[in-house]
């Protein structure tokens, strides 16, 4: 199912900040929506991303039921803080096969297991970008209670500083509260 | 890259045969375009398939090694016989980790081996479509020559009488020459 996510002066989420981390930035925008696809969206939209939920592309069996035993879903009434992180990766990254780039997420990176520290307070959705042919691979959209606010640094920092992050070559960091 | 399948009254390659393996079948045309994806096709087409070049699924770097040392491109003159063979999985096979469908592409189906015994008689190329929204997940070319129609067969049989196959719920299997 494809989601967008459109910038612009509407929107259930009030955009805090915009941060480029990597590459081009993002024109500014004061809220956010998200909605299933459609065709076309706002002609005065600051800008408009979409993304598919997918299958797992990394995950293993037993890696995959430790995060749904753990995991929360989306829209808890207390988790009144967001953000979404559109990422691309380099072709380097692409080139690779299966075996090597699970080898760097996982065996060198731990995305996974630095992910499962922080559940479920920091609850996550991944959309992927890259086969519709948008300028983004990735966007993870976050949510969690002000309380958690310095818990998610931390997770967003380990990931940042990890080998996997190393293929990043544009992400925009999105804070929006609710 | 994203590339489109018309089946029409025009296209280089004229379809010889329709087969409807598994699920429902496509209206039947004359000709097939291929062609890199534009915004609508023609409205009287017969069927018109979207797919998009991606990123490796399963194969290890050792495996894609193998095949990129063996396989020769699309196009060779003597290669006048193609197949578009477009399949659906089920949401069993959606819904399993990587290693999970890993183990059953490979390791019990041997999918890469079988595909590399037919190369370079074989050219094959994969196409995605399921993130796109479309009706198939896979849309696979494949072109040989004349000479090597029992291979191709061969392969064809091979697949379809794998574990892998067990879950595909819909496959149409379209042949042509030019």
């Amino acid at each position: 199912m494809r989601f967008e996510f459109e910038g612009g002066e509407d929107g259930e989420w009030r955009i805090e900040r915009i941060a480029t981390i990597a590459g081009a930035g993002l024109a500014p925008a004061e809220r956010l929506t998200v909605r299933p696809a459609r065709n076309g969206g706002d002609p005065r939209a600051a800008f408009l991303l979409q993304g598919t939920i997918s299958n797992i592309r990394y995950a293993t069996a037993f890696e995959a039921g430790l995060l749904r035993a753990r995991q929360e879903g989306l829209g808890r009434p207390h988790a009144t803080r967001a953000a979404l992180i559109p990422i691309r990766k380099s072709s380097a990254w692409w080139a690779m096969a299966q075996d090597e780039r699970r080898h760097i997420f996982e065996e060198c990176s731990h995305h996974t297991a630095i992910g499962l520290e922080y559940l479920p307070a920091v609850a996550r959705r991944l959309f992927h970008s890259r086969d519709l042919g948008e300028q983004f691979d990735f966007l993870t959209w976050f949510e969690y209670a002000p309380g958690d606010e310095a818990a998610f640094e931390a997770l967003v920092a380990r990931l940042r500083a990890s080998e996997e992050w190393r293929y990043v070559e544009r992400e925009v960091d999105i804070r929006l509260g609710r």
